[in-house]
Parts: structure tokens; sequence; C-alpha cells
């Protein structure tokens, strides 16, 4: 025995790797609770299925992997279940279930626990489903719950350019390795899969919407399919970003007019080649006519041109067509918050079914709280996706621990009014609201080449909060939270409970340091990092942040009700109510609608200037709370994430002060008035951090 | 023991984890031959030290760590031997030994092994020396070695942009988080430090040489003392690259001329003020008046004027500047070969004591194959620093195997004939042939934020072998790579022998598919990926192809004897001799010297034309030896690892054969030759080639 005692400390030794995120949530470390394993092994001794599909193949594969790790024993694999305490996977295409295709039930039947879909797609969910069970501490027993995809096509949107930078990306460079496709694999792709799928996400673009032609050329399309072919068992289906102006790039062409003969037949051969290399292609992403990148306006033609043009090329295909409405002129009396909507407006109803008009949950640009975007409840007769940002551009990158689910939430919470109360975000995006049956739910992804997929360790939560939000939307954060946590950081009740709380209050501390009182717009320029309430002139109008605050002798706040800008008409009736009036609009919306004076008395008894010093000192306040939180769940977290993150925490708490400082002392300079006591002034001067700033502007 | 068995076995599986490479050469892993690790547990029981030096700390966790992986046993930690069978950590600073500072010794004494050396970090070195003993299997029975590095200065120089972005990297992002820092210390760092430290490396540039000031801010000052602080234990000094403006840029003044008082007062404050962060200071690297790049000619001084301002700057501190001479005019009837020699020559003699001279190994840039550079022995007066490529911009960035050290050693064995016969390269560098007392040998870095560190798996032997060969040029290619095949992918003899046989023939054949015969400068713009030989216009005439390889219907080559550049004449007479008689000059450097007709019969019997072909013809067919090669050591190496490089050797062929059919097919435009029998032509057209090399151009 005692050589096995010395293999055995040898072996733990070795073992004692720290975590290094790579895993992600799925982790499938051993239960520590010995009798919880117990109880658990008992209904799991098999995995059972008579298929040979590559999806059932590796649900097997994950259950597999998973219930070894977890209970320490791998399950049996068998062809059909001849015993029970085991799990049987049955796809049932023929099934009379009202479920919808890539929907499952997970019951238990005859001492078994069934997994049952009309899908191979839906056995998968439903089986990393079961495994979320085990690694959240839930009962398998008397199981009986069924769950289904309220949105079709949850997907993933990458900003990875063909030269390994990612636009936006703050985890090091592109995961796609182009010089290394098709022949080398990398392994991480398949993690890369296998997360997205435990999250129901289906639809990956795996290139920058300001594309590159390249992806279209046969040397590109050869190492897609590549990629295609590893995530197609995972029920994952490739999108590529395409540039408008490839027929002229890759086919010689004079034109890339929509409307021209030559150029349509361009489209229609390209798409064919590419469903020679991918035959269940996912479809096209296209930014048109928007930041500098080609697009049908340039030869007089409307978006709805283009998109069909594209539709038309689909057609023999089970692909679409996602255009994205993120355009906007510049203009330095207009009011960028209306440009999409003026846009497309007039296109509503023109677009071939094939389309759907991709729209950013607010109508800025992601800031850290928007407006929903005025389009949602005003296209009837569009399918309208939502794009969402998982990747925090202007929330903190990688050094600010925001949980981006309760911002998610907030936009699809909010009622549209537009068919009546009730008639949320949600219910646009779902398709439900206007008998759309296309429905769509897009992520910017936060991935990228860094050990732990997405910079901060707390960003994985935003993946994987995007991913189940997209499944259902109906899930709190609060669950969201506790499950993530649970599965990735620690399974000890207080402090999951410590860490939930850290997540949820995260995403108001942000914003109360950076844009309180519905702000926005007003970070470094191009690389988006730090303050520049400042910014007086940039290559755009629209690209300042002057043109955003409006910030003078009088007070703060865009005036949108009328006088400057009507954008507040967009809305229903309902909500230019809401946030029509001054006096009653909820405070985190304020500044988005009015110019309120400095002076003003606001519902909380303070004055516009009182209250906005009191959120930015308010949000610094808080992060000192996050950090004695996160030491508090010391002993319960793996040592080098708990490092990672309390690392990063002091960081966020100078970028805060940053902030803060940065605004309070410019704002100031408008408002005339002091800091209010017992407020203590910054200690440095309105210059020192502008200089601070300007050292991120050199190259 | 069922009980054990059963955690055995469990731990096992959870233990299963594959070779991410990010471990480096220093895995540590369980020696699988029980009776070796036996025999070497004899000698290690202990480790004894009374020096509590943050150097000796980290040499005695180096050695715990490394023991109780390679054995499976840690050493017991004692302030003094009191026994036999264990290590002596021995720092001697008064020893009468002949040995320089940083040398050490390893020998056996009362049953001991004794590491000593006059310092800390010689002991450390020879804690390294110990561990690669074991990992390479040598005997630790009567050991007597002595060693000390050969040249003082060992250096990586990191391309690494603030960010984010590595210059010519190949390995994902900067390994360098600057939004992270100083807060967050990566335990990649300390993964670095080690690496570097095992091989004697004790200095490193962090910022690439296309400089930005924001390295010179307090904001980045305190960055970059969290990493010194973190690199000094293992006995690393810090350098900054700087951009010559940074008085203008940073200080507000009207000039950076380096002759005004008031730009050396601001450089002199700089300087203090970088040493209240970092005390130990290495110094400054300044790539000036080159490629764009601010410099003191931009004032009409000259880089003495320059480096002789910074060298005061450092005249109270241990500090030096190194100032590099890749300086070159756009001058389309110029040769870019002369370029630095002529701008530096009439300085020599002129610079401070305190300044390096930093020359590229050859005349050009990095080139697969190049002559050494004529400055080597041609600057009696000036300490010449060596600049070596690791990352591998010419090299097959992260696609091809190619081992470098073979390159590293042909330059520093060159004759140079200054001093009479046996005046090497080495010499120059090593300071010996001039009585220099500084010497430097630099290699700019491959590292990236990959889990693996360099992208190919192969590409950390290149880290490797640079540093190996900056401690001891004298080591051969083979040992070389025999030691760090042990140390990283196998222990298996025959295997062990079939990979040093892969690294050893594999820069012959990338040069023979990519720039035979001597040949240079036909790569992709911009991004020098892949062959772009017809390369005709350009932002300048000597970043064009045809700059360099002047084929014509005459022949190929550039004459440098003198007709048109007298290039040649730069270096001694006895090498002039050797390469200057087209007859007798080694085919691998014909082309540098020579332009030769096509139908010219060279030493093997072969005509050029016949002979170039046959070389690029016989690259190819050598890579698809490299893979079954590599095949064959399947068994041997880590399953991941395996799959990985297999993957890679695939691109790698795939690319050989774009680089010959370019080549060959452009170069028959000119000689308007058949490609000879029994060689089958290519069966794509030249406009096929083209295309394929436009791909890489688009956005």
């Amino acid at each position: 025995m005692k050589k096995y005692l010395f293999l055995f400390f040898l072996l733990s030794s070795v073992c004692a790797f720290a975590d290094d995120g790579s895993r992600l949530w799925l982790k499938y470390d051993l239960l520590a609770d010995a009798q919880q394993r117990d109880t658990y092994l008992k209904s799991t001794q098999f995995v059972a299925t008579n298929s040979s599909h590559p999806t059932i193949k590796v649900a097997v594969q994950e259950l597999e992997m998973g219930l070894k790790g977890l209970l320490g024993k791998a399950p049996a694999l068998l062809q059909t279940a001849t015993k029970s305490g085991g799990i049987i996977l049955n796809v049932a295409p023929n099934s009379p279930s009202t479920l919808p295709q890539d929907g499952f039930e997970l019951f238990s039947e005859k001492g078994n626990i069934v997994i049952s879909s009309k899908s191979e797609a839906g056995v998968l969910y439903g089986a990393f489903e079961l495994l979320r069970h085990l690694q959240t501490g839930k009962s398998l027993t008397n199981l009986s719950m069924k769950s289904s995809p309220k949105i079709k096509l949850r997907m993933l949107n990458h900003w990875d350019n063909a030269n390994g930078t990612v636009e936006r990306g703050y985890a090091g460079s592109s995961m796609w390795k182009w010089t290394e496709l098709p022949f080398r694999i990398d392994p991480r792709y398949i993690t890369y899969a296998r997360a997205n799928a435990s999250l129901g996400i289906n639809a990956t673009s795996i290139n920058n919407v300001n594309a590159s032609s390249r992806f279209l050329t046969e040397e590109y399309l050869e190492k897609i399919k590549a990629v295609a072919d590893v995530l197609r068992p995972y029920g994952i289906k490739v999108f590529i970003s395409v540039n408008f102006r490839s027929p002229r790039t890759l086919g010689g062409l004079k034109t890339s007019d929509p409307l021209d003969p030559e150029v349509r037949k361009w489209w229609n051969e390209k798409t064919k080649e590419i469903h020679r290399y991918i035959p269940d292609f996912g479809g096209y992403l296209v930014k048109a006519n928007s930041e500098g990148e080609p697009g049908p306006q340039d030869y007089g033609r409307t978006h709805a041109d283009g998109a069909n043009m594209l539709a038309e090329a689909m057609r023999p295909f089970s692909g679409i067509v996602i255009w994205r409405a993120f355009v906007y002129n510049a203009d330095p009396k207009g009011d960028r918050f209306k440009e999409g909507y003026a846009q497309f407006k007039p296109l509503d109803g023109t677009f071939d079914p094939k389309v759907i008009v991709q729209v950013k949950n607010g109508p800025i640009d992601f800031m850290p709280r928007e407006p929903f975007h005025p389009m949602f409840g005003a296209f009837p007769k569009t399918t309208l996706g939502m794009e969402f940002q998982i990747t925090q551009e202007y929330l903190g990158q990688s050094t600010h621990l925001t949980y981006l689910a309760p911002m998610f939430k907030e936009c699809l919470d909010t009622d549209t009014y537009v068919k009546g109360k009730g008639t949320t975000v949600a219910k646009i995006v779902d398709g439900s609201a206007e008998n759309h049956s296309l429905s769509l739910m897009a992520g910017v992804a936060n991935t990228g080449s860094d050990a732990n997929w997405c910079g901060h360790p707390f960003n994985q939560s935003n993946w994987y909060a995007f991913g189940r939000l997209a499944w259902d939307y109906t899930l709190s954060s609060e669950q969201i939270a506790t499950e993530w946590t649970r599965m990735t950081l620690t399974q000890k009740p207080q402090s999951v409970q410590k860490i939930t709380d850290i997540m949820l209050k995260s995403h108001p501390i942000y914003v109360s340091y950076t844009y309180p009182l519905g702000t926005s717009h007003m970070m470094g320029e191009g690389h988006h990092y730090g303050p520049e309430p400042w910014l007086t002139k940039a290559a755009r109008p629209d690209w300042t942040s002057i043109y955003y605050h409006r910030a003078d002798s009088m007070g703060l706040g865009f005036d949108r009700t009328g006088k400057v800008s009507n954008a507040l008409q967009l809305y229903s009736p309902e909500v230019q109510q809401l946030w029509g009036n001054p006096e009653k609009c909820p405070l985190d919306y304020l500044l988005w609608f009015h110019h309120v004076s400095w002076t003003q008395k606001l519902s909380t008894g303070r004055t516009l200037w009182d209250e906005l010093c009191h959120r930015y000192y308010d949000g610094v306040g808080q992060v000192g709370k996050l950090q004695s939180a996160w030491e508090s769940v010391k002993s319960d977290v793996d040592k080098e994430t708990f490092e990672d993150v309390k690392g990063r925490l002091k960081i966020q708490e100078k970028e805060a002060l940053w902030w803060r400082d940065a605004c309070v002392l410019y704002f100031g300079e408008f408002s005339k008035l002091p800091i209010p006591k017992p407020l203590v002034p910054p200690t440095r001067t309105l210059d020192d951090v502008k200089k601070l700033t300007e050292i991120y502007h050199l190259r």
C-alpha cells in the first residue's frame, strides 16, 4: 500500500496546478460532498443511447467527462437501458410534444433520467442542463422539467480581424488562428463549442463586421470550413461577416451596386461556393454604410436593396442575412439617437423574409446604461434582432468587475407599450409581439487568446449570462450569477452568496462612477479607455464628448423632448410620458432626455450638481466595499483567481477615482459650484487628470 | 487499500491534462526511470544555504520545485549542511577563483554537490544547470564543472506595444498586461523570469523600439517598476526603449535637439526619476532616425550626439545606453547593405564608454541567411552588440519549423580576419578581439500571450537556443537541440535523436524553399507573410523585392563587387577574397554578391537556373521528410503537442509550395527557361500564385 500512497502523493503534488480559468464554467472538479456524490452516482450509473449522430456522441462524451470529473466515476455507456439508475438520451423527432425543435425535457421514468428532445441538439442542451444540476447542487429526484429557447438564433458576433487582432477585445488576440487553419485545429475551438452549447448558443459569426474580403476567398473558405466542421456537432452554425465591396475587390467587377445583374450573379455564385464548403452555412452578417464601411448607399440604393440581394442569393439554402441597423451620419446639429430609426423606418415592410435587421440594445452605442433602442416596437413588418455587447468596450474592459445580466435584462424587460402594456422589448425580439417566425439575439463576443478566454475572470460571467438569457430571458440575474459562481468559483454557500451579491451590485456601481444620471459617451477618444468628458474635437462631431453631455453654464444633459431634438417622440406615448417629464423621469435616464439646471432639485432632495457629485463619490466608495467583500471569500476560491481579481479590483478603484475626478472637476468648470460637503474635493487638478488621459493617446 | 487505489485513479484522471506548453522547458515531470530517480535522490536529499538573499531564495525554490517534480520527493531545506548527500549553495564574493561575477562552479565535495559563485545570480545559474543535468539524464557523480558567460549582457528585446499588440509577434498579444499593472502581477511574469534565468539571460527591454513616450511617464514607470521587482530576484535588469522626441512630447519642450541644454536637463531629470522607481535600471534602448523614428539627425546632430547625451544622463548610475545601428535611407540607386556602416563609420571613437551600438547580424534585416554585418570588425573603438531576431519575421512566423541555432552560429563563427585568422564575429561581440569591457547579445523576443508562449511549439527552442548561445556561443547547435528536446518533448533516446535531426535540418530546408543561393527580401509587403518576389512598387524603393534580387533577362543577384555597389569592400581582404569571386563564392552566399547569368555553370555542375529550381523543389520535398520523421516520434511525445506540430507541418508544406511556385514561375519569366527535368512544372500559373499573395494584403 505504501507504494500506492507514494504514487498518490506524487500525483497530488504534480497535479496541484493553479486554476488558469481555461475550463470556463465547465470545470467538472470532484464535488467535495461525498454523500452528495453518492446520491448522484445512484442515478448516473450509465448513459444509454442507440444514436450514433455526431451531436449525440458529443453529448455522451460530455456526460462521461462531466460525471467522471464531478463524481469520480464515469458512467457505463450502453446502447439501451436494461436496468434503472442511469441516463437515457432520447431523440424523438416525431414526438407529439409541443416543445419546439431545440427544446428538451428532463424527467424521471422507471428509475432512469430521460433527456428527450425532437432534435439531437435539444438532447445535447438537456445533457448540459443535467450536468448543471450536479454542478449547482440540485436534486435529481423526481425530475420533471421542460425547457425551450425563447429566441431561435442565439449567436455570438466575433469582432476578430484576419490579422489576429480583435476590435474591442480585452483578452489577448483572436482565438481564431487563421494562419494555422485548416490543418491545425486548436483544441480551444472544442472548448469554445462546448461552452456555447452548454448555454444553447447555436450560431457564431467568426469575423469582424468591419469585414475583410479575404474571408470570402477559397483560401479562407477552406479555413472556415474546418472551423464549421468542429462546431457542427455542437449545434453551432457559422456565419461570415461580409464586406459589401467584395464583388469589386474579389470579383474584379466595376461596381458593387446591389441592383447590378453582374453583382447579383457574383453573390449568387459566391453563396453557392460557400455552401460547397459548408452545406449548413448560417448566413451573412453585414455592416454597411456605417463608420466608413461600403454599402448599397454608395450606389444610391437602400439598405433593403443590399440586404434583399443577399437574401436572394441565399434563397436555395437554409441560411439568412443579418443586416445591422447601426448607422449614423456625422451631423453636428443632428441627434445620433434618431439616425438608425430614421434611415430604416421607410424600409419597414420591404425586407425579404430571410433578412433580420440587427439593432443594438440602445440608440447610441453600448453605453453603460442606455434607454432601449426606439426601433424596437416601431418596425412591425421587420424581424428585428437584438445586438448586445458582451465585450466591455465601455464597461471596464478587462479591469472593472461588471456583471452585465442586469443591464441586458433592464433593456429586455422594458415595456415598449406598442401593443399595449406588457409589450416588452423581449417580446419584440422573440417575435411574439408581431408574430415573426425568425428571432435573433446576438452578443459581441469577449473571447480572446488569453488562457482564461475573457481577461478579467468575472468577464466570463457575461458570456455565460448572455447565453443563458438568449435561451430564456425570464431567468433572473441573481439565478444566473449564482449558477455561474457555483460552476466557476466556489460551492461554499456563504461565498456563493457574497459573490452573487458582488456581481449584482457591480453594474450600478460602475455606472455610478462613470455615467451617472443618464450621461453617456465621455470616454477616451478612439481606445475608449478612461474618461475624456472634455473631448471637443474629433474626426466626427458625434465622436466628441460634448456632443452628448451638452454641459453649459446652465446645466447638463441632452434635451430630447422636442426643443433641441425630438428623439423622445420615436417611442410610444406611454414611454414618452414616463421619460418626458424631467420632474418624473427616473433619475437613471434623466440626462438622456433632459437638459437639467445645475441647481434643479431632484427627487432625492439634492440639486443636480450635488446628486452628480454624490453619485461619483459613492461609486468610488462602493468599489472599496467590493474589495472587502472579495477579501471575505478568499479561503473559498482558487488562490490564483483570488489574487487576479484582487489585483484588478485595485486597478478598478484607481480608475474609478480617475473617472470621478475627471468628471466632477470638468463639470465643475460649468456649474461653478463647489464639491458638496462632506465630500472631500479631489486633491489633483483638472490638468492633472487631463494629462493622465493624454498618456493613453500616445502611440 | 481500495480507497487509495480509487483516489489514485481519480487523481490520474483529473490530472490527465494535455501539455499546453506553458511550462516551456522547465517541465519537471517525474523522470520515468525509477532507478535513475533513486540514484539522483541520493545526491539531492537537501539544499543548504544560510543566505536569505532574494536570488538565493528563488534558487532554493526552483531546486525544491524541480527536484520534487523530477524525482517525486522534495529536498529538505537546511541552513547548513550537517550531513552528506545534498546540495550546498555557496556565495563567495571574495573567492580567489578567476571566474567572473556571473560564472559558477558545480563540484562534488565531501559527498555533497556544491554550487558556488561570486554572485547570487551565479548560484542561481548553477542551480538551473544542476536541474538541467537531471532533465537531460547526466550523471551527478564526481561533478566538476565551471561555466561562465562569454557575453556580459544577455538580453531580450521585446517589440511589444503599449496597446497590447506585438510588432512581428506570432504568438498572440503582448505578454505584458499594462492595463493590469502595477496591481496585478500575472503569474506568467514569474515563469518568464525563471525561463530566462535558466539560460542566463540577465536583461530585457520591455517595449518596442518603435517606442511610445508613455513608457517614460510616471503612470507607466510605476507599472515598469512592478515588472522590475518581479524580475530582479532572477537577476534580470529592465531596459526601456525610448522615443527620442520625448522631451517635446512629455516635457513640453520645443526641441529634442541633443545639444540643447534644456533637452539634456530633461533627460538628466527623467533618468533620475526612473531610478527612484528602479534603482538598478538597466538603461535605454534607442532606435533613432530609422524607418521614420525621430532622432538627433532631425536637428542636424549625429547618432553619437544623441547616444552620448543619454549616456551623460546615465553617468551617476550603473545603466547604459544601447543605440541601434539599423539605419538606412531610401535611395533607389544606393545599396542598403552599406548604409549602417556608412553612417556610423565616421563616429567610431566618439561614443561615450557607456554606449553600446547594437548591430543586426546581417546588413539588411534578419533575412533567413545573410552574410555577417560588415560593421563587425570595422569599429575597433566602439562596443558593438549583436542583435539577433528570435521571432521568426522572415523565418516562417508560427507555421514553419525552423530551428535557428545553426543560423546564429553561422554568423558568430564567421571569420572577419580583421585581427588575423580566427577573429570571428563572436570575438568582436564578446569584446575580446578589441578589448572592450562591455559586451551584448540581444535577441528580439518571440514571446506572446499564447499559452505556449511562442506559437509553434518548436519556436520555444529558438528562445532557448538564443539564451544558451548568449551564455556560451561555443555550444554546438546539436547539443542545444538535444538538451531542449529532452527537457521539453521526450526523454526517449531514439526520438531525441530524430527530433534533434529534424531541428538541425530545418533551417537549411527553410532557406532552400524561400531564399536559396543567397537571394533575399522577397516576402509579402508589410506583413512579410508568404512570397512576393514581383513586388515592384512600395512606399520606399528599398522595401520592394526587385531592389534586392535584381532579376533580369541576363541573370539574378545583386552585384556588390564594385560595378554596381562596392559593398564587398567593407569587409577585410580575406573575406573579399572568399566571397568576391563568383566562381568560388560559396553558393549559399552567391547572389548576395554577384549577378550571375541564368546559364552560368555552378560548382554543382548545374546552371544557375537549374540549381535554383532544384533547390526550391528540394526544399519542398524535404518538408515531406520532416513530416514523416515527426510521424515516427508520435508514441514518445505528448499527444496534443504531436498533433499541433503535425498540423503546422502540413501548413508548412503548403506554404513551401507557395514559395516554390511563386519564385520559379516569377524568375522563369526572366530566364525564359523551362523547369528542368525531372522536376514537374507547377500546375498553377504565376497569376494564381499572385492572387494567393494578394489575399493576404486585403484588410
